[in-house]
């Protein structure tokens, strides 16, 4: 089925994305917003756009009724819910079903299967996917993670089943610390996921963080886009993505490929989907979650490829078959992206909400930007501080760091501070550069020295 | 020799195009500008900017001493003439020779031979390449045209070699015509161009303007880049222009870029250069005239090759070969452009300029704008009334025209008219959609009809 009308069950940049994706596929978009949200761009380029609540997330983005009220009065066909709010819900998935309405996404199962940490381990486990030596699900009491930690050797990292994003994580150098730790992570899950559920794992170090894009329709045909390197992490939040990654040979894409296919299979998956693994300089890699939505770094894979992943998404979603094989996929170039928020990059990348009074961005060859800002726009203290995704593409990964320099140093945002500053330095740093840096990188050095 | 600083003798888009370029590579650059173009854009990009002199062209972007003594005073290695303005002055060429300064472009003696369009037209045929049926080089006189008007067929157009551009051609349907037009013809090319000399032409219909983009160093190898089509033309305008040439058989495609091979060997070619020819339905092309110089339209033959071209032009002036041979020119996916233009296509194009309030670009996936304006600037009655080109990518042809549809449509610019309605109706058209349209179509079709 053909869908006449999209909502979008988000906010931001990636809103407007898909905004995009419908308008060029000839489908009408319905945008819902908060009351902070009344100008924001997305609003402005959908067909029609509908308030769902106050400016808090959870009374707006988050709150189900209200947006099942929009879709079902608006006579929408099918609800595309991009990332963050209610993208990994299964309830939501669910909701959308029993109203017959497509959720644009994964089953209801395959989102709480990957959603549970340690379902989603034993999962992949099954699948004969690398997963990170440690327990085998929870850890049942304080004797099996004493048992565990001496197994498998410290440092061992504490992780609540329900987290995610870096939420809900503990390290432990020792037996001594682990024994402190257990209790308090197990505590503070309860207290956050309403789940006390933690498992043990390996703490590998000098790990890249290395994801693998994958595409699914509803017919059983599973391919995979290659990998995007995210390394470049500031406390767990990615900054910084590229595609592909520098350290991979084709033997080891076309292995994290192949298992990338295999644990999308393994769980019935259909829509787009990004296996996280860590990898070693050793070639070896780990499976560490699936997210089971768009990701905000997918365009670096779209300029590498060519495919447009939101509409291959829809496509499945309306049951189509996947539009290409996995031997028609051709990694062309190298694509970069650079997120830019709206802080101060130089007073700890403090929040910098407010009003944009000059806004231009870059132009030219090679230079993509999704964003929902323009000039006037006010940036909300309320949501997540992206202004917008800079993505350039160049013939080599030399190219697209030249560019991306150029184009970061032409991007005008007067009004408040951002984080071009930030990126501008770590593209000087000779380690970057290189290609030769971890997911510890920004704990480890200091972008301010190329040299360190 | 690697350059160190580029001096741009440009304004407008092309400039911040060329500014961007160099900056990728590392060169710095200098602007020059006329006294209304104190706030432009690539005034505010380059490293270094130089006024030249007051608004009128001829007293700053032509004056060539002013531009020669700027270039001397900020120890320039080489001067990127852009398109329009000096590109294809082979006095500037051979002045920027005699200076010691690096001319980004052909050889003056290139340039003179395919600046003369009679000259050029018999080079084209020695090297083989199919011309016009018309006069061998200039008609003498009266008896003459009459001989040749009755040798090659009504109708016949008549045209100034000195001219170009559309400028200085007129068209006789009969012998009568022929001897009431050539000699207001030659004396109109007089005052025009300071030179009376014509030739006589084959008038050919239904014809395409089809244009191969070469690539040459100055070690001899020349490669094509591709077709672009650009038959979309108002008053022999370009409108819009796209690659390939939805009717071009992989056949022709080689024929046509063999011949323009040919021909830039014939010339000694170094540098961007484009073979600008009609083709007919039963794919034969003739050869119209060559320009020797970067073109507006570059970049959709960019999007579909990956190549450079800027950025190669200015690598085969260092004298280095050309980074890629015949073999590794890949075409993937479709591009168009459409030039937005300060006119109100619904008042018969009439020019728009003033002061832009409220300036957003599209942005997105496959979508590059190119452009010098912003939030604030005036768009100047002095120079041409481009504001942007933008320029889209898609898969196939059709994804192409549905994403310049949507980013059309999401192009906001207030305060002055532009040719975005214009672009919008032409995208409906049912012959630009079977991409079945010469060069006559916006005399033969209306836009506001799509079924025309």
């Amino acid at each position: 089925m053909k869908f006449q009308k999209v909502l979008i069950a988000n906010r931001g940049e990636i809103a407007v994305r898909i905004i995009r994706a419908c308008r060029e596929l000839g489908i009408s978009t319905v945008a819902v917003y908060s009351e902070a949200d009344r100008n924001a761009l997305h609003v402005r380029l959908a067909d029609e756009a509908y308030c769902i609540g106050p400016t808090l997330s959870k009374d707006s983005y988050l709150n189900l009724t209200n947006i099942m009220s929009v879709a079902t009065l608006t006579d929408t066909d099918a609800i595309h819910p991009g990332y963050g709010f209610l993208a990994e819900n299964a309830d939501f998935a669910e909701i959308c079903e029993s109203c017959n309405i497509t959720f644009i996404g994964p089953s209801p199962d395959a989102i709480s299967r990957m959603g549970d940490k340690s379902v989603a381990k034993q999962t992949m486990k099954d699948a004969g996917v690398p997963v990170i030596p440690g327990s085998d699900g929870l850890v049942e009491d304080m004797d099996e993670a004493i048992r565990l930690g001496r197994e498998i050797g410290y440092p061992v990292i504490i992780k609540a089943t329900a987290g995610g994003g870096g939420k809900g994580i503990r390290i432990a150098d020792d037996e001594e610390m682990l024994i402190q730790q257990i209790t308090t992570a197990q505590q503070e899950a309860q207290k956050a996921f309403g789940n006390a559920g933690v498992y043990l794992e390996k703490y590998l170090t000098g790990m890249k963080h290395v994801e693998i894009q994958i595409l699914a329709d509803k017919h059983g045909n599973v391919v995979h886009l290659g990998e995007r390197d995210c390394s470049v992490q500031r406390r767990r939040q990615k900054l910084v993505e590229e595609a592909p990654c520098p350290i991979l040979t084709p033997d080891i894409r076309k292995r994290m490929g192949d298992a990338a296919v295999r644990a999308a299979k393994a769980v019935n998956y259909s829509g787009a989907g990004t296996l996280e693994f860590l990898l070693g300089a050793d070639g070896q890699f780990y499976f560490m979650e699936m997210n089971t939505r768009i990701q905000v770094e997918h365009p670096v894979t779209e300029l590498i490829t060519g495919v447009d992943i939101i509409k291959e998404m829809i496509h499945v979603a309306e049951g189509e078959p996947l539009s290409f094989t996995q031997d028609e996929v051709e990694i062309d170039g190298w694509a970069i992206e650079c997120r830019i928020n709206a802080e101060d990059s130089t007073r700890n990348f403090m929040p910098s909400a407010g009003q944009i009074q000059f806004y231009l961005p870059p132009g030219g060859f090679g230079v993509r930007v999704d964003s929902a800002a323009y000039p006037g726009y006010t940036i909300s203290p309320h949501y997540d501080s992206m202004i917008a995704k800079l993505i350039v593409w160049g013939k080599t990964r030399e190219e697209a760091v030249q560019r991306m320099k150029r184009a970061l140093s032409e991007f005008t945002i007067e009004g408040i501070h951002s984080t071009i500053p930030f990126h501008l330095k770590l593209l000087e740093h000779k380690k970057f550069l290189a290609g030769d840096f971890d997911i510890k990188f920004l704990e480890e050095h200091d972008v301010d020295d190329p040299n360190s």
